[in-house]
């Protein structure tokens, strides 16, 4: 991705009309060069990449601000959850055609988030597709060194806990497929639209990525269905875990549709997208991770507990039954 | 891009059979986390993107190895031309369908290429797309604080230097089209199979990188034209270029193409997919420049001379006068 000088072809001019004003890092060169610089200033860099792609992450017709949103936020979750501060990130955009109109609401929102998050462009690459578009990330965070937290540090006794609220995403992209969601909600406005908000543009919570560094054990984010990815950590981790379902922190729309039998608990905790942390706090922290939370103004809610062995992670219901889940997780193949 | 533990879905499986065993780097986590860590070690980091499209990039029946191949190497050539020296790189892979034939013989140019240019796979994404195959690689370059070498500082009186031969892989891409240059070398197979070769396979210019960074004032690769590209440096450095057309390197195979009329001198200088190097040597470098180019085993070519002014370069032929070029580069909107 480089900006243009005497020689503009449409490419490049698309570039510095859309995405200089994202450079704003000096080691960027405003897009003027092959490549850009990154300063590790004595940190670690942390890296994570994540794609999205039209038709399977997001819907054509989603605004392309929230498409763009999406596609960084994805990424700053992911920072989020291994304690790291943004950084920068890098763009490839895979577009059939350049099409302005799209390409500025796309570019504002990418402006937007770009300047909340502290997360400004680097570098990237656009090219022509005749297929979807496809927008794909490479984020950077700075952790101090050895700090970032793994997937692999949780232990028995630890608690399990979730950030936020699971299972909106998965009701709102439900409601845009006008499935048996977008009924149940048919008279709630405000809940359809929080709903297809959650499933659109997600919340990560980079806030707490210093609390998280301070105090878990373990920590990913939650992206590809809350049972899959703790069954992940639990692996990575060498551990097993007991999971309370009725502890599960829901919205209050979550709540209703499940109280109206529209879906099930299983369907939230395996449907993806909910881009919440999961990660392992041990007992003597807990308290102190609470009282950091609230500071960074992020929900927490303890549901279950890390216990040794090796087995899948048990979900329990209220009576302290196996919850059937009808899939742990999200694959693309 | 994780590698599964207990939860393994098809998605994990895939990457930990094929993509694990590029990981080597330990911050690579064995692709089990959510991230990387990239240590700078007091260097700088160089980033730099580069994403390759079924049917605008590569063929669709092109070997798998070689797209594989040519999607690091194109990022590999940034990396050089900026004087650096590969870190690791991020791979995001959209794919229609997990093929095992094609995603082992994918990993395996991979494995052969991420070991020839010490180049270890640090994470990535993998997705499903309804579209073509895309790759995107972000890839990453350790370089001394402040050595990166620019686009911006070519100044008049540098000689402009080029390395190998330009024009192959635009022939290459005609021949594989069954373009007027099939039939130019149909009684040719040797020479066919190298301009094919050119196109699908790069042969970055990593080994010259010491040499970049000691000598030259600027440099970038060449990979949408050697005289738009040419123009970018120009405009990025503030001063023009005069450029001796006959100098300009040609494989023999090239030259024979020329000379039967299949093709112009235009198309050859303004086609794509070189990667080569183009850089900006000072005139008392020069001598030293060519002898470390010699010893890293890689031909360099004295093209012409960084004048002043902002004028866009003049290619001239034998006789002195301008050279017409029908375009100056690919742009790909």
């Amino acid at each position: 991705m480089t900006a243009p000088g005497a020689a503009a072809s449409g490419e490049d001019s698309l570039i510095a009309r859309y995405f200089r004003p994202l450079a704003t890092d000096p080691g960027a060169f405003a897009l003027g060069d092959d490549a850009a610089i990154l300063k590790a200033m004595g940190d670690d860099i942390v890296v994570t990449a994540d794609a999205i792609v039209e038709g399977v992450h997001f819907l054509p017709d989603d605004p392309p601000d929230s498409i763009a949103q999406k596609a960084l936020r994805v990424n700053l979750s992911d920072l989020a959850a291994k304690g790291a501060a943004p950084a920068g990130f890098v763009l490839t955009l895979a577009l059939r055609a350049a099409d302005d109109a799209w390409l500025a609401a796309f570019a504002g929102g990418l402006v937007v988030d770009s300047s909340r998050f502290s997360c400004p462009l680097l570098g990237g690459d656009t090219v022509s597709t005749p297929g979807p578009v496809m927008i794909s990330i490479t984020a950077f965070g700075r952790v101090g060194a050895g700090r970032m937290v793994r997937r692999s540090g949780a232990k028995a006794g630890d608690r399990v806990v979730g950030t936020g609220s699971i299972g909106d995403a998965v009701l709102g992209l439900d409601i845009l497929r006008g499935g048996t969601v977008a009924a149940a909600v048919a008279d709630d406005a405000t809940a359809r639209e929080m709903l297809v908000g959650r499933y659109r543009v997600p919340q990560p919570r980079n806030a707490l990525a210093q609390a998280i560094r301070d105090h878990a054990h373990a920590a990913m984010d939650v992206s590809d269905g809350l049972a899959g990815d703790l069954t992940k950590l639990c692996a990575a981790s060498g551990v097993s875990a007991v999971i309370d379902v009725p502890g599960i922190p829901l919205s209050a729309a979550a709540a209703a549709v499940l109280a109206r039998g529209a879906l099930g608990i299983g369907a939230l905790v395996s449907g993806g997208d909910d881009y919440e942390i999961l990660c392992a706090i041990p007992e003597d922290g807990f308290e102190a991770f609470v009282e950091a939370a609230g500071i960074a103004g992020v929900a927490v809610s303890s549901i279950g507990t890390v216990i040794a062995g090796r087995a899948a992670p048990k979900f329990l219901d209220a009576q302290g039954r196996d919850q059937p889940l009808p899939r742990l997780s999200y694959s693309h193949f």
